[in-house]
Parts: C-alpha cells; sequence; structure tokens
C-alpha cells in the first residue's frame, strides 16, 4: 500500500491542538473554525463541548475537522457562548472514539470538559493507583488521570484542578469548560504552545496564533509556562499555582510543527524557518546550481538557504494534491514501477545539475531516499541534501509521535552511514549551536538549555516516572474495541 | 407471521435482550446468533464483550445484530471462548453509543463487563451520591452505577458484585463476564426472565430460550428469582446471595414481549396465548362470522379464541412484509389518502361481515383505530375487538418503554370510551382474573399476586425510590452528544 | 454464507412489478406508494419516472422502495400529474444500474419511459440485427429491444409502440409515459397481470390490485390480454392491435408470485390459495395431529386444508423477522450448529405429533429438507408434506427467475425420490387436474388449457425463438460494470 | 504547493483528461495511477474501461481517482492488457453517472469505448439530426454523437472512426479502445493537448507527460494535429485522414491548465510560467519590498517576476492543505468574520511593506478582491497585482468550464474599474504580444496566431455551429436523472 495520507508518514507528528471560546455566541462555530486552522495538529479526530448555560452539547468523530463539522446542522447543535474543541492524531489502534477529545465528566458541581495538548510522563503510575481505589476509566488517555484527580479533589473547578495538576508530570498546554468559565494552562516548562486572542469582547484560547487569524481574532499573547487562565467572558483572571520553572518549548514547533503564518512567543514561525535556513548556508554550503526545498514543509527552509548562498531557488520537486483515502499498489508488476504518486520531478531543473535538497527533519528516511532517486533518475548531476535540525535520535514523551528509536535513521547511522543510505553526494544537518543561533541565542547552554531539545540531545526536562517504572508508554489495553 | 411487530409505535416495547456464553469455541459468534433470536427484545443498539484468555474484545452499534454483527470481520476480532452479549432498545435522545451495552470497566482485579435487562428503580439517588463522593460516570444508564458500587466494594468479582445489588433496588437480569468466568443474575422477585442452557458442554445464559434453539443448545432450566449462577466453562456454582422472595414474573412477557417459540418458567408463550384467547372467548364472545387476527402478535390468541368460538379464523389483514427504514407523506395530497402502508384489508372475508378482530394490548390505540377504519372501508357489518391482556394503565418502571400515562387511551377513557375512540361496535379485554386463569392459576390473590401485573394493577412488586425522591424517570443529562 | 433475505432463495421469484398513474398532483409519490406495495414481485432495484408537463425527472436505485423513495427531497423531484415505476428483480451480474427499468429514450417526438413485466423469446435476435444495423444499446435488458423497433418505425408514440409489439414474442405487461399520455399493453395471451384502477379521478395501472388498495385506489378491471389502453388524464382508450387469443395467465400467480390480499381476473388470491389447499385435502390426507404451515406462504392453503380436513392449524415454526443484509458463518464449528437464523420449531405442537407441513412448491428442495430436519430434531412423530402446486419441472421464459431444470428437484426425481431426498414420511402435490377444479374449470383441457402452466407441464404458449437459435437467454454480456 | 487548486472555483476550469495503455498487465491498475497524475484535469467523476482480451470490464464512479480507484478489489476487476480511462469535470446537474465517460458502445464488430477531453461545437445538430433517424442516446454528453455516427458508418473500427470524426467540429483529443486496439487522436488543430509515451513495450498515450512520469514511463512525443495513431501493443500506426491545418493549441494550459511538471509541445510548463513572470516583470513592475505568489497557481510566474526584478519572493500567503468537503457558515454572526479558510496573511513579510501579488489570472475577481483584503488588514503598504494572462474577456466552447461573459471581471470593466473593483493600488496583465514572446514567438501574429487565445482575443479557431444556430451549449436536457 502506498500511504497517500496528506501528512507524510516519515515525519514526527504532532499528536494534537486545542481551541476555546466563551463570551460570543455561535462559540461551537468559532471553535470549529478555529480547530481547522488546526488541523495540521491532528487529523484523525476532532471534539467540541459547547455549554449554553443550561447544558453541555458535545460532538466527537473520527476524520478531519471540515468533513465531521462542516454541516449546519452539527454547528446548530453545538449551540451556546462558551466552548472547547481538540483535534488528535493517535497511533494505530488507539484512536477509537472513546478516546477522543474533550473528554467530559459530571462532577458533584457540574459538568466539566478537558482538551490535552502534551503527554504526561507519570499517568501510568496513577492510573493504577486511581483504579485500585475505585476508579472506572472511560478512556485509555493518560489525560483521564486529571479527570478522576479533580473528582478525588475538593473545592471548586479551579481549586480542583490546581490540586490535580500538582500530581502530575510532563507536558500538558490544556484548555478546560466548566459551565461559564473556560480556563487554560500550561505546564511549568511551557513545553507545548498556547496561546490568548481576542475577538470583539469574546476570549479565546488557541495552540498556534493561526487559529486566531482564520476567525480575524487578534492575538493577544502567550500564556506564560505554568499559568493558569480562568476566563469567563468579562474578566481574564491569571493564577500562578505552580512553582516558577525556565521555560523550555519544543524547539521543533519552530522547525517543523507550527504553521509556518503563526506567532510563537513573539517570532514568526515563518522567519524562524528561513533564518535556519540561512545559518545552515552559512554552516554548510557546497557549490550547486539550484536550491531545491522538499515540499511542503522544507520551503521556507529552502528560501533562507537560497537567499544567503545565492543560489536560485526553484520548486524541482512537484506535489500531487490529490491523494485520496488510499491507492492500493495490487500487484507486484506494478509495485516494482516505484510510483510516484505523490511527488514528481520537475526535470527542466534537475537534469545535469548540482541540487541542494533542503528539507526539516530525517525521521526513518525512507521518503528522503526515494526523493534522492527520484532526482537521479531525473539526471541530477550532483544531489545534497541539507536538513533544518539536528539529527533526530530520541524519543519524545511530550506528546509528539516518533519512532521507537531503532526506527530513526539518526540512531541506526552516524551522518556519513545516513547520507550514503540516502545516496546523497554530501549529506549536512544544523548544529545544535547553530539552531540556537538561528533562534537568536548565543548557542545551546548546556547548563540551561533555552528549549526542550530533547528529541536531538537526549537531555529530557521532566522526569519519566512511567518509563523508569518499567510501564510501557503504549500498554496493551484490557479492552480492544471497535 | 406472528412476531413482535418490528415497527409498530403503537406497542409496550421491552428494552433489552441478554445472552452469555462459556466454554466453547467462537463465544461471540455463538452470542451474535444468541443476540439475532433476541432481537425483539431491543433493536436500536447491539454489543458483544468477548474473553480469549488474555484480553477482552469488543463491538457495539447502534442498528440490528444482523446488520453490524454478519461480518466475519467483526465476529472474526470478537474471539475468545466466553462472551457476552446485549441487544436494546432505548427511548429517543439517549440511545447513544457511550450508552450501548454490555458496560466495560477495568478494575484491580481485571476487566469486567456487565449487560443489563430491566431497570433500577433507585439508581438515581445512588448515582447522586457516588458523583459526590468522586466517581466519574461514562454513560447515563441506571446499570453503571452496579460498576461503580462494584469498584468502590471489596474482594473478589463475585463479592463484589454481590455487594453491589444489596445496594439496587428494581429488575434486573444480568449476564457478566470477567476474565475466565461468566456470571448470571436474577433480581429477588424474578421479574424479567432469564434461562440457562448447554451446547456441547458450553453453558449458555439467555433471556429467553429461543436465543438456545438457534444455535442448537439445550434448555436446561430458568434461573431461578434471586440466584446468581457462576460459570467457568466446567462447573456451574449456584449461589443464593439475597432473602427468598415470592416469584412476580412479568405477565406480559407471556402476553405480548416474549417470542411465541419461547419456554418461559416451564410454559410455551405460545400455548399461553392461545389459552388466553380461549378464556377472552368464553368471557366476552358476541356472534360472528369471522376471527381475525392483528398481525402479527395477535395470531395465537385468535387461533385460541377461534378454536374455543368455534368461529373460522382467516386472515382479513395482511402485513406487508417490506417496510424500508422511512416512508414520508411528502405532501397534504398524499397525507389525506390514509396511505396503507403496512396493512391491507383481505376484503373478500370482511365485507358483508361480521368480523371479531383479536389483539393483544391497546397502547395508544392510534394503530387500532386505523384497522378499524380499514375494516369499515373494505365493507366489514359489525367490527368487534377482542384484547387478550387487561387494559394497559400504568407506566412500567422495570425495563419496559410505556408511554406517559396520559398518552395511554386505557387512562383517558373507560372500555365504553375506548370503543367509542377507536370505533368499534364492541370492545373486549379479558379480566384481571380470566387472566391468571389462562396462566393456570384460579384467579388474581391480591394478597400475593403471582406475577408482576403492575401495568395493568398499578401495584408494583418494589419500592419505587427515585420517583417517590422526585427524580424524573429520565432527566435531562447534562451532556447531550451525537 | 447463511442466506438471510426476506425472499427465500428457494423459491422462484416474479422479476417484476409495474405502476403507472396519470391525472392526479404528486403522480411521483403515487407511484413509490404502488411500487412499495408491489416490492414483493421485485427487490432489488426500484425506478420511477416523472413527468410534470415540461420535463421528465426519473430517479432509479438499487434497493427497496422504501429505502431509496421514501425521502421527502427525492419524491419533490419526482414532480407531476403523470408517472410510472417498476421494481426488479434480477440474476446476479445484471442487476447494474444501467438496467434498472423504467427505460427512457428521447424520439423524435420527445422523450419515453418504459416499465416491463414478463421475458420477450426473440430479443436477442432481434437485438443482434438492429445493432448489425447502427443501434447504440444502453442496457442489457430484452426490454431495449422495444424502444429501438419504436426509433425505426413511424407515426405517433402509439402508432411506434403498437409496430414495435408486433416484432416481439414472448410475455408482456408493459406501463409507459410519453408527456402527457400514459399507456399499458398486455400481450395477447395476457400470461403477466395489470388491472385498472381509478383514485379521484386519476387512472392508474398496477400489476396486482393490492397496489390500489395501499393509496385507496379503486379497483376498475384487468386490463385483457392484447390490450391496448391509453390514459391521458381525462379519457381512457382502450385499443386492440393484436390478434384475438385464448388467454394463457400464469397460474403460479395464484399459487405464489401474488400478495394475498390482491384480486386477479376477479378471484381473491387467498381464497384461491385456501380451495388449493382444500383440493390437496381432498387428494390427498393422510391421519394427523396438526397442519402447520411452512411460513408465510404456505398459510393460506395450510388454513384451506385444515378447515376441509378438520384437523387443528397451528404456527408449529415461527420466522424471525429480524433477518439483516447477511449474516456469515464465519468457521467450521458454527457451520456444524445447523444454525436456525429464519425458522424454529415450535416444539410444544410437534413434540409426538403426527404432522402435516403445507407449503406453496418445491424448487430446489433445500428448505424444505432443513425444515423437517428441523421438525424431526424437534421430536415430530410422522411428518408428511403436501404442496399446493404440481411439480416444477421446466423452466420459465416469461419472467420468472427459474433455477436450471437439474437443480430443479422435481427434474431429478419422482416424488418418492423426492419424499426420500426430503425426509418425509409422505410426500403429495395437487394433481394438475385438482387444480385447475380449485380455479373453478373442470380439470385441465389438454387442448386448451385456461393458464400458462408450463413450468409443470413444459407446454410452453409462445415460440421461445432466442433458444431455438441457440442463443442462451443469458449471455455473457460484452461489457461488465460496476 | 504549487498546483491547480482543487477547490477555488474562481478559475477557469479544464473539463476532461484522457490516459490509455496497450501491452502491459494490470492496464486498469496504470490507467488508475495516469488518471490521478491527471486528477488536476477533472475531479468529479473517472472512469476505466480495460479488455482481457475476451471481454471489456468497466468502473465509472462519481468523485476523484484516488477514492474509487484504490480498492485492489475494483483494480483486480479491471483486468486486461488494455484499458483507457477518463477524467472530468463538468457543469452542475450534468455530471451524472450515465454521463461518466469512457462511453461504452456495442457495435456489430463487437464493443468499443471513447474518451473525449474537448468539446465539440455541431454536437447538438447532429444529435438532433441523429435522433429523427432512430438513434436513441444514453447520455448528453456531446461525445456520443461520435459513436452514434460510427454505428452509422461503414467498415472496420478504424474506418468508421474516421468516417464520423469527417462529420464532427470543435476541440476533441480521444483516447479509444476496441478489443486489441487503444487508438488516439487529436483534432486537426491540436487545441487540447495529447502525447505518446512508452514503458517496458507498452504504449500509452495521456493528456499531460506527468501522467507518463507517474508510472515511470518514457515521454516520446506529441501527438501531431490532426493526427490518429493506432496502437495493438506491437505496433504504432501514424494515420493522417484529415486536412493538414496550422496547429492553435490552448495557450492557457501553459498559463493555468496544465500541471507545472509536464512537458508540453516539448516546453517545460514551469518554466513557461516563469518566463511569462519574467516578461510581465519587464512589462509592468513598479518598485516594491516584495513579490508574493497567490497560491498555489502563481508561483511560477512569481518567481520569474521575482527573478528578473530582483525584489525577494516570499510566501506572503499560506494556504491551509486541508479543506474538507463543505464547510457551512452557519451564521450571520459567523459569515460576518470573513472566515479564512483557505488563506492566511503570512504577516511578517506584508506589514508595512509594499507587495506585488502575482497571479495566473481574473475570472470573476472575488478571490482576489478578498485576498487583497486580506493583505490590507495585514498590514500591506501598497498592494500591486500582476497577472500572467491578458484579460480574459471571452467563452470557451473548446472543453474549460468558463463563467457566463457578463460574470467575467474582464467583460465587466477595463483595467482600471477591475484595479478598483479588486481593492489594489495597481494592476497589470501581462500584454497578449508579451505572452507570445514569452512563448518564444516575436508577439502575437494577428493573421495567423500560433496559439487558440480566444478567451482572450474573442477569436475562435473553429466554427461554433450550435451557437450560430441558436442552441444554447446546455440546453435542458429532457430528463433529469438522479
Amino acid at each position: 500500500m502506498i500511504q497517500t495520507n496528506p501528512f507524510d508518514d516519515d515525519k514526527l507528528r504532532e499528536e494534537c491542538g486545542i481551541f476555546g471560546i466563551i463570551g460570543t455566541k455561535d462559540a461551537g462555530a468559532h471553535a470549529a473554525l478555529g480547530l481547522h486552522a488546526l488541523q495540521h495538529r491532528g487529523q484523525e479526530a476532532a471534539g467540541i463541548v459547547a455549554f449554553d448555560g443550561q447544558q453541555f452539547h458535545s460532538h466527537r468523530a473520527m476524520g478531519q475537522v471540515g468533513d465531521n463539522f462542516g454541516a449546519e446542522s452539527v454547528i446548530a447543535r453545538l449551540r451556546g457562548h462558551a466552548a472547547i474543541g481538540h483535534v488528535r492524531y493517535s497511533t494505530t489502534g488507539e484512536t477509537i472514539l472513546r478516546n477522543v477529545q474533550p473528554l467530559f465528566a459530571e462532577f458533584a458541581f457540574g459538568g466539566f470538559a478537558v482538551g490535552h495538548n502534551g503527554n504526561l510522563t507519570n499517568a501510568h503510575g496513577i492510573r493504577t493507583e486511581l483504579i485500585r481505589r475505585g476508579a472506572i476509566f472511560q478512556s485509555t488517555t493518560d489525560t483521564e488521570v486529571i479527570v478522576h484527580l479533580m473528582a478525588k479533589a475538593e473545592g471548586d473547578v479551579v481549586e480542583r484542578l490546581i490540586a490535580a495538576l500538582r500530581h502530575v508530570e510532563g507536558a500538558y498546554s490544556l484548555v478546560c469548560i466548566a459551565r461559564d468559565k473556560v480556563i487554560g494552562v500550561r505546564d511549568p516548562l511551557g513545553v507545548r504552545p498556547l496561546v490568548l486572542g481576542e475577538l470583539e469582547g469574546a476570549d479565546i484560547l488557541a495552540s498556534e496564533s493561526c487559529a486566531l487569524d482564520i476567525i480575524g481574532a487578534r492575538y493577544v499573547r502567550d500564556i506564560e509556562p505554568g499559568e493558569m487562565v480562568v476566563l469567563d467572558g468579562k474578566r481574564i483572571t491569571s493564577l500562578r499555582p505552580f512553582p516558577k520553572l525556565k521555560q523550555r518549548f519544543c524547539v521543533f514547533e519552530y522547525i517543523y510543527f507550527a504553521r509556518p503564518d503563526s506567532i510563537m512567543e513573539g517570532q514568526s514561525v515563518y522567519d524562524a524557518r528561513k533564518r535556519i535556513g540561512a545559518e545552515l548556508a552559512r554552516e554548510s554550503h557546497v557549490p550547486a546550481d539550484v536550491i531545491i526545498p522538499v515540499p511542503d514543509s522544507g520551503v521556507p527552509a529552502a528560501l533562507g538557504y537560497s537567499q544567503e548562498a545565492k543560489v536560485p531557488f526553484e520548486l524541482g520537486i512537484i506535489r500531487n494534491h490529490y491523494v485520496g483515502r488510499t491507492f492500493i499498489e495490487p500487484t507486484d508488476h506494478i509495485r516494482h514501477l516505484g510510483v510516484k504518486l505523490k511527488h514528481n520531478a520537475n526535470r527542466v531543473h534537475i537534469e545535469g545539475r548540482r541540487i541542494i535538497l533542503v528539507d526539516d527533519s530525517i525521521v526513518r528516511g525512507t521518503t528522503s531516499k526515494k526523493i534522492v532517486e527520484m532526482m537521479r533518475q531525473a539526471g541530477a548531476k550532483e544531489v545534497h541534501m541539507r536538513i533544518s535540525s539536528p539529527p533526530t535520535m530520541h524519543s519524545c514523551f511530550y506528546g509528539i509521535d516518533t519512532p521507537q528509536p531503532d526506527k530513526l535513521l539518526a540512531h541506526r547511522f552516524n551522518v556519513a552511514g545516513m547520507a550514503q543510505f540516502i545516496g546523497v553526494d554530501s549529506l549536512a544537518f544544523i548544529s545544535m549551536d547553530g539552531l540556537y543561533r538561528a533562534m537568536g541565542h548565543p548557542g545551546r547552554d548546556a547548563a540551561a538549555p533555552k528549549f526542550c531539545d530533547a528529541c536531538f540531545s537526549g537531555e529530557y526536562p521532566t522526569r519519566l516516572t512511567d518509563l523508569e517504572d518499567g510501564a510501557a508508554p503504549t500498554q496493551l489495553p484490557l479492552l480492544e474495541i471497535a
């Protein structure tokens, strides 16, 4: 089977995007639009919970936002002045409807729902203990432990949420809804993003600023690491319930995950990528006739590289936008053709030329290998590859889907070995210091790095309790449901 | 020809059917077939949970068994040597996937699932208290309180189940699965049915014996009121954890709910219906030319009536077997035609004749009125109606969907008024004593009736705690999900 | 796979039903309802063409009428004061959308559509010749030759239709629509039925009178063999374009195909079946305790038999109304159970008794064999079978789906052999003379039989030109389409 | 990144793409892949007809290739060593299944199927005459007249096809299949493209060379205007049955329709677009800070412009790749937000800057207006727009979906008026001579233009017989089918 997802299965994958809004008519419709703009953060399922002053309304579905939340009848049911939403990607077998967020629970004080971007690193241990004490879990998500911890806590919804979060480790940006309140929280290290916006008096929370742009809302600021904001449609109350830590924002959001039109921590993602590309050119340029981006994510870095290196930028690889759900290779005969469903060489700028391919990362290397082969077939004289991230060598435990380390090309080979595997004349990654320089720092401060760069460095900024306790990150669930 | 009408909305409706099996290969497939035979007890959703020695496998779906469990791929996934299943009908708005049974829960001792036929009368109060103490509910079913009570209890699965059931009131027949055990229980009054069967060493539980017949299994006996049986594939352990009470089996199972080919409490349902018909003839016969059953459920009583009254039995109403999902009457012009989608008069036996229509019950009276009108249009000289149950005047709180009392024709009118509403020349219901006589008793012993006949008598055999506490039987759920 | 169609695959099958109406608002809706009442004549596809004074509107779909024509949006599109419709059953592989009728064609005089019940016996030869002369066929149906012959003819629509029909042989009842005319025709032998009805000034054509009843229309008369009626919403013009022949109506319509509530040639189908049952009792009764119909089609004959033989009629076989689309037998283990998806024995009237099963026909014998086996398992002391038709030994070429002769049990064995195959203690069919007597004739007049009984007698009332020319009745089409 | 926008309704739209192959195993699978690469030429329906030496196999479906032809079961049925395929876009109401190509017909010599890219300008007249003479049409497509003309002709398939094409006017590239032959033809002016390819001995025809690339086939040459090639799997026979004319290839293929990676008439489409962009810069550059392509189709022209003007190229507009099937704006409140579902401004390169937007064409102008507004909201200091085609003022009758002229912005306004409507500070289109210069000619030779540029010039290279005869290009069909 030829994988034809619009997302490339040879990329790391962001697992979630979140959105919340309060203080407007049609909050559910706003949430649907916001999630649509965050679709790149999770394509497998989406959900919205709205509150109309009386009752909560929910719609959750497998599939993309536009396919499930575009209908008038769906939006009409999600009525109310407050809503939260969630998009989700997840590994096979676990994306079942009961795991689709927002998770809803009925507390003694009333209904409550939560959407979570990130991943907790001690959820398995907490879950085991809660079950021992009589809790009944409805999903297999790490997020549900927060809900159960809240149920065991006392006080109002804010007090319970703070109490619950004091028990968890890992990365989380949350949006919650509890009757007339929408609440946003970011973990003390601020690993995953969360921004605050405003639209005609309504207050908004979103993973990225592009979800504000789609509805014409104004970007106000990033929620700070360890901050909790409580929105009631009139006032924004900012709480600081957690000890102050140095921020460790995920640097890969700049490299690949975020949309290029988003602003994160005050920086344009597009420009960050261009600066990384320029830095890459300064570090490892070789003589060449043309700079070619690997579409679509390599484009900004390739532009930055081209402008710095003063070598023309050309679209040497053309992507087919029509991909369909699946496309089977039915016979051996077809398989041996090496069918080019997604990409084609733009031969006129490749044949007889020395080309530099610019891509954002190498994960398994399978796509890179195919693309290089396609360039060779199209007559490239030399093929060099430049990568706008350091080698990806370690798993992420903070909400990014990473293959097992032994599947990571950078884990299996050094750079020379990788170059040979992929089939290029030369291969270079940006250095760790170069990456930090492109982001405006003097280099990486090994004692106190400014970002979470664990997938490159292996230095995890939190404890990995479940892993240390021997729990598999994704254990066999007791119940397989379809 | 003569079964529970799958589409008549002017009937009371059984809400559930259950099935369990242990000690055979392909337990999931057996369960699917058993549920297919119990389809008349619940057409809106179905679910099966199987256990393969390692893991539980579940499939739950809206719709009928044959449409959702017929595929080889579905059955292949439900592998294992033990399985339980459930079919469900429910009132509009609440039949959402999260309410479809069996309910599954992960306990400290492992996984557990339960399917429930009946209804608890104090579930609302227990639920409120459990939520106050930190429980998170995943459905809006009354059944889930049993699972949470078990989670709070101690001991092994049997001890916990007994402890949980000591808190609940109302009607329940349950099948449960917990790894290598299948458990069946009937409430102390035995309101809803549950039978034990055997097939080549496998032990089986089912709501009715027709679910044994479909797979060629042997009917062993009815589970007794208040009895719990624990099946491990080798042994059947019978427990008596509840105080001994006099049985109060639902008499309407004989009148309409059960399939005519089922044996209940040792009696043939078909013959019971014929005897009720014969008793009806003895009580209220009038001179007539022909006895006509209202298809399909009125057939056995009409046969019994005809044989007793020595008046010919003829199929004077022909039913169209093809009914489709919906058939809109698109315009006023069409509506005024009085379209006969489901039934047609077999004019040759009606025109110019004195006819006696025999039906099992009158609920709202709307269908009866239409049928009488059709008989008049076909030229009937006289139309008499005889009903093989006493007037249905009260709601059922034990697992039967009854309209609000003010919708029940017998609640609005006396027999003469009902006759006028329906448009018949005469109308008679079997008497309460006549019903008991037909069932082999001398009459109804007011001090200790042998059956639950609350829908006729208003005498409920259990407390109705939630109702007394002012909880609406079906409260607005906090969350509306689609 | 267990066949779970509502139609039994061990029955002959009527292939089509037709309906036409002119002179009312919402003609399309009337047609949908009429087809719903004719659903037993063809369950695999349905189509309607309506005319609104300006334009024709068509909807054709695979599946049942209620599933495809129930929606308001569909009916709204089929607007107009005149409409014709068609339901169709067809052999596997050929029921593709382009074959679903009514067939539409654009002539020089305007649009025209036709629905056909029956089968032409010289269509293949005509088609070959027409293609040779440049015609392009759009379907593989025999009916399309009529349309092409009309296109080659001259004059108005009526003249062309008559000219075309003069070339064809075989059986046909047709409804046609051509702008402001609806036309009905029956072949000179009147093999297939067609009746005329009236509803508030609108004129109606239908295969059976039950399609009049559903909309409250009045049965006027049967269209006569060889008659053409032209309806324009005001007048009914009757033409007699074909030579007068003795009628040869299909006797199997009375035995099984028609709905029991239909009136055909002035006779009640239900009563005809009862009379055949009574005649059967007179011919071949044996001492027995109970008469049991094979549901559902055997019921009227069994009632007639029971009343004549004075032996009680009981529903000894209960049918499950819920059948689903398909139900796979996934494993050998399940297969050996002999699963009873459709029928169950009502043991209380079988065990220890001498039973007489009454059925309408035996085709392959597979269902009969299973039912007898089920009776034996339920403890029957003796099992006798009585059939209300003579042995089915020959193929039908006039619009009934018959298996190849070597699949017909009566072609393979004599009655004794059939009894042994099925496993009964005795087996008897009604005699050919007995059948004619039950239908009011002195017996079968071998020189001039009143009915088409070719499936029993092998005497075909028309030429079988294609068969004689060696054309397979269903040849490999040039194009396989899905 | 840079392809025909699958969802922009403010573009002209190519109506068809075609593909044919002979001399390989799995010809149907090759055709599916080829059509996938041609998906931009028609997204609403697709069809394939294959021939296996005995029988033709066909699959036609509404929707995209990947959604309908990806399944193994579909491809398995399309077995054979020869196949043709077609993708189709069509105006609303007419894309019904019976119009989906390839059209199949059964001739006296056997089966035949045809797929057509282009449009005939005298089909209506021919059709009327053919119907008058007794032909029955199965579709409402212009293409079907070719099939009927062939049926009336004599000789083998090639002779009949030539005879038929001698009667038609307009534009056509055809692929045909007739048992062991695949035939390709291009009309005498060569308005629509058709190329010849080769893969391991198999011969291939395709609308564009990108359909060769996807399966690794080699581009051999363009079929010449007026040429017919007959492929039998071994030999390629080239015929010249039509009078030699000067080529008039559609220039809009270079501007927008074709995929940038295709080679047409020996020229790279991507490079042609870049050269047009460069010419545009030479003709009408204004001082600016940044060149921004309107994604995705404006990218190559913008790159060419940027390189010529030496002003940086930046992705100032980011497109959302996830678009879903529909996204309703459910309320007035939502509508007034001006939701940006498809595009977002990349503010960092717009705010405070003088920008030049480069797009390929302006049709209605609605999308351009929205994009300019978005640029203003993002703070652009000046907004200039440059268009890489002359103003689109006339309808196309050769297979391109054009709005009615009064909907074309260039038909309603002069350039100044258009600039005002769109809201730009300046607007310029490439001149007609500039366009020809970019394509390698000295300018437009008014006496003998090298291209069909009728949509700009109004000079149609063929007669428009149906139009002159007063037939609407898309007349109300006699039959509306769904």
